[in-house]
């Protein structure tokens, strides 16, 4: 039997802020910085410790997993970062307020937007600042390869094979991983894990900064999945994820 | 032509408190942090960038290598722990406060611990819980890899191969490579570089968290070497370093 920690990255500013963030390489609020903080020392009060670590290339989660690896006493820990556990891509969205958007474009646009398993918001144009080809940590990928804008269906088409290709064989020789990402490259993850549909994942979302640990058997399969923390915490997060399937 | 930027790690509590630090996993002080600190603010202000960045498996050079890319934001280039760039082994040193050690054992005895280019200082055994065969970190490695002591001539033969085999290629590939490691780890790189003797090595100290630059040739070969810094601790630190060949 193997297990897999997952963690979604704490608070960031934008988060705070009420803004798309996507691609965006936001940092982490002082709030997430503290959760992120917790999750270490409960990782560590329940015995969890790690020897391979896979992030993405945006400082929130890479912050996230250091201060995990640094309250676990594991900063020698390999750390693999790859722009495969990205965030989705928000599009032109990236950087605008959701009020305001929702202001301006209507609150259903904004709902598909936000919500639509396979309806992207509106791309970037490559002469934006915020096109991907102009970052530095970007270079090594193709044009075809760079996005202008995602709708969650393409977060899963670049995740799942992350996953099968680089981090499920180290996961099956032996090796303690934890994956320390995003709302949606996470979200992305745990429908292919739990084999959930189209129409239910869109509903699905995961707290942050709290450990998602899986119990996978020898196929990878899960056996179970637990949230790990203060119990009380634990409990509102259970029902949170419970809750977010019904109609409001 | 090419360039590779040097950096011991800052003061670590045990720089402080004048102990024997080796491959203890010893935190950086407050100064230390203060000094990574810097470090990275002159760089950024000098222009310098990386996109691929090697280090030990010991907190206080990984340390000093997040915070230099804190503040470069630069956070997302990918980081390389491996055990060979760690500090020198030192044995069953380890621990000892270097003025009791001196008491007990004679400073001639010491000095030749410290000084001498290949004799070791006493081996740890096996059943010492410093043996690094009990440290989950080094698991990977075979019996034959695991120091129970080493000299710098120790550590020259697993730093220079590590560069040759698995650095120099990046280099040459034209990655931009920062290394954060330690005094004698460092040492070892440069003794490699500069092509200095066995017995001049023993002299010449890298100042803490001050980055080296190596200008290279195409074939890897120093056109020139300088460090980064504001001016008045540039030049006391190339000063100290002259003064390090001559007699006391």
């Amino acid at each position: 039997m193997y297990k897999v920690v997952l963690i979604r990255h704490g608070e960031s500013v934008w988060n705070k802020e009420n803004r798309f963030t996507g691609w965006a390489d936001v940092d982490l609020s002082e709030k997430g910085k503290e959760e992120a903080i917790k999750a270490g020392q409960q990782l560590k009060k329940n015995g969890f410790t790690f020897d391979l670590a896979y992030t993405s290339v945006l400082k929130r989660a890479i912050k996230t997993l250091w201060t995990v690896t640094d309250v676990m006493d594991l900063l020698w820990v390999p750390v693999i970062r790859n722009w495969k556990l990205n965030e989705r891509h928000y599009g032109a969205l990236q950087g605008l307020n959701k009020a305001e958007t929702a202001a301006k474009y209507g609150e259903d646009q904004v709902k598909i937007w936000r919500r639509s398993y396979d309806t992207p918001p509106m791309p970037l144009t490559e002469d934006d600042e915020r096109y991907p080809g102009k970052d530095a940590r970007y270079a090594g990928l193709s044009k075809s390869e760079l996005p202008l804008t995602e709708c969650l269906k393409d977060t899963v088409a670049r995740v799942v094979p992350y996953w099968e290709k680089e981090i499920a064989p180290q996961v099956k020789a032996g090796k303690k991983v934890i994956i320390a990402a995003h709302g949606n490259s996470l979200r992305a993850l745990v429908k292919y894990l739990d084999n959930i549909s189209d129409n239910d994942i869109v509903n699905l979302n995961i707290p942050t900064a709290m450990p998602l640990v899986y119990e996978l058997d020898e196929n990878l399969k899960p056996i179970k999945n637990y949230y790990i923390g203060d119990p009380e915490a634990v409990k509102k997060a259970m029902e949170a994820v419970a809750n977010q399937g019904k109609a409001k």
